[in-house]
């Protein structure tokens, strides 16, 4: 039996018990979720008598190896996720906000207590880019990391097409099947694809990098049916993209925002709430990673990845650099290529 | 100093070389190829002096801790692996050929030694899909792999079509370029995306799967720029596919043929030398990875992953169990949906 706790028991941290229940290999096989921290109570779920608002019963049992936050926000979780470290217990979660402001601090806490801190489900949900990142590119530099890596964005950009309806109806839609939240501002201002491309270039560059960080994030509040319909006489879809490239050795460029791309990219066929991310090698090229971006399943299984990475102690530690003032340059107008849609709206383009 | 030995010092072997060059991190920064085995000599060569064709004194050299063979072919290229696990060193290769015959044998040996016996580089090229599918699909049931594994054809499928010409104009274009072989056959008979899937299939449903028990391996011979034209006055083009599925827990089916697919499907924009696997998993779902399937240096670039994870002990071992008789199900006609061309002949479709 390995004991895990965990913290959150709402869409994702309920995903991981449905995850967990089939698991018939070790060490997931073997997981019992000894507690679970949430201020509701659950009754009639299975693991109703598991539930506690008391962390510090948590943290005193040295049975959990392993907690796994999945509350969402920076605090609480910030302050759990850092007592837990410190008591020696691996640290998993899915909640890139924490990761982002103090990832930094955490990774180092983790190492200093023999323990890990993963986060493989902060970025791409099941998609597995944060591990292939750090084990696949050893012979490589990365040069650039893009993509689409916002599902709630990316669905609605989708329906609004498909469907030929505004906005505000296709958030209304993506809303009652639970692929938006209630304030969907983070999403639809770009909030959340920034955190998700700061994490993604923070590993690809060897540094600490905040979303605070990048000089543009745009979200798709502004983009209409109009554009879109335009957009698509002229061969192209928009999409919310997130693009952070290498420029020489101590500078990289880092924009979010809406971009028209063409029928032939890849990125074309990214539809709903999937997310693809491109990250580029200056050996290997391009590489793709596409999958499931968000939703419960996906998410937990991503999760679950990592509690059987941590109770199987295949991890390393990847220690980066704070990120040194002026290494993201400001935006560079001339960066992309524009264009000027009929109505005079001007979208930058995705070339790749 | 981190000593290894080269067997074969061709297109990848001599671009394992040029990708560790400018490697400035550990454990790559330190290798030394110590040896290259091949019969020919490189005069002028920066590595001129380490060729030997006397395979004895590398395996007798106990400060070489991995050999890398890109030899191609199964013998001797088989004999030398087995050689250096029980000499206790550990064996990197992009050689499918030999993972496909006796990868069952060499991994039981290399655990037996304590040394790892890794091919990320056999199927897909630069692509990281191997590692990944051991590593990150741990709370999921993987119950499908499919994709377009081989970028020979996928090169010759698109230019027949973008240039209108014929598949031995593509042919010849592609040998030009570097794409093709001399003797194309493997390629072109399917047998080299057979022995792809075979590996992939493999460790997706944790048996050892020979590509000589894959029921239909349809090649791309019969392919014509009429098929091609045809097909896209239909919105599709022609590409070459694999597919293993899970049928059931004791079965499974296993396919290679070209197929129809759709312009909505990410594979649609999987063009020239491309690769793209689709790996679902039961809670994930669909998750591709999409890059470089082929060519010198993401090749090279995959081997030389594998010897920094060789080298820093990355490693854990995956042993199978043999695939069973029956396991693979006979080709059932039904499992695809057809399509008839105009003019008559009749194309699997890829409906995803």
């Amino acid at each position: 039996m390995r004991n895990i706790a965990v913290l959150g028991f709402g869409v994702v941290g309920g995903g991981i018990y449905e995850a967990l229940k089939p698991c018939i290999n070790p060490p997931l096989s073997e997981v019992n979720i000894k507690y679970i921290l949430d201020l509701r109570s659950f009754p009639g779920h299975p693991l109703a008598d598991r539930v506690t608002s008391d962390y510090d019963r948590i943290l005193a049992d040295g049975s959990v190896e392993a907690v796994v936050e999945t509350m969402g926000g920076v605090d609480p979780a910030y302050g759990f996720c850092l007592a837990a470290l410190k008591a020696g217990k691996h640290v998993i979660t899915s909640n890139k906000a924490v990761v982002d402001a103090h990832g930094e601090e955490l990774e180092r806490v983790a190492m200093e207590n023999g323990v890990c801190y993963l986060y493989e489900a902060s970025v791409g949900g099941g998609i597995p880019v944060v591990e292939p990142m750090r084990s696949c590119f050893y012979a490589d530099t990365v040069t650039r990391v893009a993509g689409i890596l916002n599902g709630t964005t990316n669905y609605i950009l989708t329906h609004m097409r498909s469907e030929g309806i505004t906005l505000a109806e296709a958030l209304d839609v993506a809303r009652r099947l639970g692929y938006a939240e209630r304030d969907p501002k983070a999403d639809l201002a770009g909030l959340d694809t920034a955190r998700k491309l700061a994490i993604l270039a923070g590993i690809a560059f060897g540094r600490y990098i905040s979303y605070t960080d990048i000089p543009v994030i745009e979200g798709i509040e502004d983009v209409t049916l109009e554009d879109i319909q335009l957009a698509e006489q002229a061969g192209c879809l928009i999409k919310l993209f997130a693009v952070a490239e290498r420029s020489g050795p101590d500078h990289a460029h880092m924009t979010v925002a809406p971009f028209l791309v063409g029928w032939h990219s890849l990125f074309h066929a990214v539809h709903d709430a999937q997310n693809a991310v491109c990250v580029t090698g200056s050996i290997v090229g391009d590489t793709v990673f596409y999958g499931s971006g968000a939703g419960r399943m996906p998410t937990a299984a991503a999760v679950c990845g990592d509690v059987a990475r941590a109770l199987n102690g295949d991890y390393k530690y990847h220690i980066r650099k704070k990120c040194e003032p002026g290494f993201i340059l400001p935006e560079d107008e001339s960066r992309f290529r524009k264009a000027v849609l009929p109505n005079g709206k001007t979208y930058r383009v995705y070339e790749k």
